[in-house]
């Protein structure tokens, strides 16, 4: 049984909460590299809790490449918003007065203020660091030194294009969705059976998701060095066919890397997929990773990176990537059941915004959750005596790629498949 | 004067609260049978502050009547919606992963659970008995023996037809529409010159009202067995007519028996006038009968059931009833004061979500109130020594039909004509 | 540093705190006359943090002028809003049961209470003094003797016409826009540079304001009777012209009393542009005062009344004036930054909806700011002590017309000139 106070030193998300602290060791995205260009430079974000503004400064005129900033909304001086501000190639500049704040955070002017006053060298405007990859820009709300950036191979991986959603926001604690990643039994029950009007559901409309007539499937879950593993076993499609095996981890603490079938992605509605050429038609499955953003203690962002492998169409790292806005409810509040996700929003959002684990009734069947659970107390138990969690990643060698080892029999993705794949794109 | 501490124990409805006790201890309608169906089998109910979803099971092919479930809304597993759910001959299964549930609350199934398990057994959904009559479902939220359904005159006559009207939420405590029910001095002024650009209102346009070109009224207010007869005598219509009397019951603790002039019905506004028959039209006045369902401490659901006597179409006790939903308010919010029951709404929710009794000043005219307080007082005194307050109904052969005596000399309904009348229907 | 509670103790508006205290002893205005009418006699206020209804008598047949009220919205009987009630020549009455009562709050009627009954005697509604001038309805929400209501020299000058200004409501305390008028430093900032997409601005466009293509200015503050002159000396238009001087007050403690240049007023998009004579288009500028109603503690009213020197069109004092509305935002919130006073509810917006002055850092250029707070302490401290703060007036010879000594040489608006304006008019 979780304890309300349990509960919340799992869940809460702002600076010097438990969690929160846990969180703040590692990299978040805020925001897509394509929402911002020189006509909107300026997005504001909230993340764990903190209002923020991420920014690109113009561009200089060398060809170097944009440099993007991260700072507090409220301007230092009397707490207008930067949001409404300008920038330039140095930095932010507020509206109100025209102070002006580097990337850093240091105050480059203070153009009211007398001209020998060295005031400004007293003020600094709070900012995190902020990196592209795979076309989202990361921020790090973390102590020094600042860790390596995680270079997961669907961000990283340079055989193939990538494209990404951003969903409308979840109404409720980021490790609802954490938890829902580490339970394969809902795939059966909430998408293979959700609205229908029978109760065993037809087995070839969801044979994508390894749904079958009767619910009959094995799980395992085993931690490894970025989180959990999670084993799934459903039986063959026909009668006589062997069990398939698929493995999809949970990347912590706010990741999910699995691979989604294209049938299923082409049923979401995403605009993309009117752009797929005949090769990317004839792929059967793409790459997929979820990033869960803690947007505060009630509110979760999430965004997709999908990667789809290409001998035609290449997507480099650094590049910007495509994305696209998914919106899982209607303008009255209804969700949109055609969306895989939505239905999982449903899920998450009528737990609570922030759900009373005191109250639940866990099974056999939970297992996953019990393991995440477990293993997230004993991160954040590291974390307050002063050490590091796991998957914080200092290593630039082992950064070159992280092979997240996906593994899908259904598709035909095998072990040594995507190994090969990935060796000899790298 | 009443305390604040009086005014919370007389209002608040959540369980454990004085008054939420007492509320406990009758059946109140959660929906009208009509807005279920086998397409849309459940529906959110929110009913003395609690949460929770009504839904009918799928028939079985005996030709039985449909069976009706009221569980909390939040799966006893893992707290997502039932409101999702989907239901079968046996009970309500959640979307999440499936867990099933009598109307009983006992848990049927957990397919994801080892299949030799009996963690079932131990898992039970809170679950309250709910019946139909009249086309309203009604619940019960207290303690057992659980007490009989009272078959209330206008929902157990079979001696005409029946009607009913849901509306629109009223933003208020139960409580204020309550102490309206037992405060005749405002037909005059409320409803007789609401809006008028003069002092002393057309006497012709609201005489179905009782309402006169002066203020000449007495009042009396009887307690009975059910709740407080309120008697009203008004001036003849014209000079030299004798004054008149209706009686009109409180029907404690949460609704309010009257009649209505036809003529103020069919200016309401209601779709049901235009199926009205000539033996209809031949009515004055109609039966009616107003269930303040309390949501929460500060919202109210009410539901009217009419009844209109006929010879020709007869309306079955258990037979479901067409209702319609009556909007008392415009898009942005403002009253539609064509609506008698908006002009009511408005005086209920500008008094306060729960109005303040420590402020008021209570005159000669307020009598009813002062008597409704003491009433309410008393039955909640009664609660808490564990005793059984006034009107719970447990004799079958007395609950065949519970004539509420209605009288109302200026429709030409005498105490004597309503008797013949219910003596010729039984 | 302000700490927290010196922040609220300056800023919360309620009966009995501090800063509420100091305002109620101010004329405050609570509506435009024009937006009372025989047809809709009844507006709703709430100022200071108290629910109030204004409304005006219907008038007697002996030609007398139109009496205004000002009571709580509540009826003293059972809380019924009045807003909802009806208006005769004595008075104002509840929609519920017919309470009457007149402007000074007594109980004229209960029509329901017994004939011989003289509980209205000891009934009354909580009442305050309106008073008309200028076009506004002026309440005083402080205690006896109630001072005279300001003659501002916008107010009551007759030499011209008068227009005004209701803008959508500001979302934040009455002090942030208050410290906005002694801070001229904002103009080049926010108005003169804010959304160009360059950092140096075009002098030519926002010449009117002061502003020139590079930030040189010079300000004073000087305390005077009625509130603090801020000085503010821009250089000439041109290179070689003199430097130009405005001098206009912060009227305490809720007011801004300035001259606008008409090719900006144009440009607000104001219907009454329209309207404007020939006479009218040869004005280079016009008398601008801003009177900032405090809502509640976090949200601000403000009325705009303006005065165009004219020898043809003459607006008198005691006359209704035109008033338009003004939305500062679109339907989903946006800021309509062509509106220059939308420009300053962002900025005063942003910095919370109490802004929180103990994360501030203040410079040399806040200078201002830092008097107009240290005045505030200084009389909430006078009146805490039993005595009248600055600015209240009880002597009617003086306050025949507040000359507010408004000067602004780049408009050619200088001190001698205004004083000969007035005493020709005068």
């Amino acid at each position: 049984m979780i304890t309300k106070e349990q509960n919340e030193s799992m869940t809460r998300v702002g600076a010097g909460t438990p969690a929160g602290e846990l969180l703040r060791r590692y990299w978040h995205p805020v925001a897509a590299a394509c929402e911002l260009s020189v006509a909107n430079p300026i997005k504001r974000v909230r993340i764990l809790g903190e209002d923020l503004v991420v920014f690109q400064l113009r561009q200089a005129n060398d060809g170097s490449s944009i440099e993007y900033g991260l700072v507090e909304e409220q301007c230092a001086h009397r707490l207008v918003s930067l949001y409404y501000g300008r920038v330039d190639a140095e930095g932010i500049r507020c509206p109100y007065h025209g102070w002006k704040f580097a990337p850093t955070g240091r105050c480059l002017e203070q153009p009211a203020e007398p001209e020998d006053s060295n005031y400004k060298d007293r003020i600094t405007q709070k900012a995190y660091p902020v990196r592209k990859l795979g076309g989202l820009l990361f921020a790090y709300l973390g102590p020094s030194p600042v860790p390596l950036l995680p270079r997961w191979d669907v961000l990283a991986r340079e055989d193939g294009r990538r494209w990404g959603v951003i969903e409308s926001v979840i109404n409720c604690n980021w490790l609802q969705p954490m938890e829902n990643s580490v339970d394969p039994a809902h795939l059966f029950w909430l998408h293979g059976g959700f609205g229908a009007d029978k109760d065993k559901v037809d087995a070839s409309q969801f044979a994508a998701f390894g749904v079958r007539s009767e619910y009959k499937e094995k799980h395992d879950f085993v931690r490894f060095e970025y989180g959990i593993q999670k084993v799934r076993v459903t039986e063959g499609l026909n009668p006589g066919d062997p069990p398939q095996t698929e493995q999809h981890p949970l990347v912590f603490p706010t990741m999910l890397r699995l691979v989604l079938g294209l049938d299923v992605v082409r049923a979401q509605g995403y605009s993309v997929v009117k752009t797929f050429t005949e090769e990317d038609k004839r792929l059967k499955y793409m790459h997929n990773m979820q990033f869960r953003m803690p947007i505060d203690d009630t509110h979760t962002q999430v965004f997709h990176v999908n990667f789809m492998p290409s001998t035609q169409t290449v997507t480099s790292p650094d590049a910007d990537v495509p994305f696209e806005h998914s919106h899982l409810k209607d303008k009255v509040g209804g969700y949109d059941f055609q969306i895989v996700t939505a239905q999982d929003a449903m899920a998450w959002e009528t737990q609570g915004a922030l759900t009373d684990r005191s109250r639940e009734h866990l099974g056999r069947s939970d297992r996953g959750i019990v393991i995440l659970r477990r293993l997230l107390r004993e991160q954040i138990d590291i974390v307050l005596q002063g050490g590091e969690p796991m998957g914080v990643i200092r290593d630039a060698e082992k950064n070159r790629l992280l092979d997240l080892n996906v593994f899908h029999e259904p598709f035909g993705l095998l072990r040594t498949a995507l190994h090969q794949n990935l060796e000899s794109a790298t």
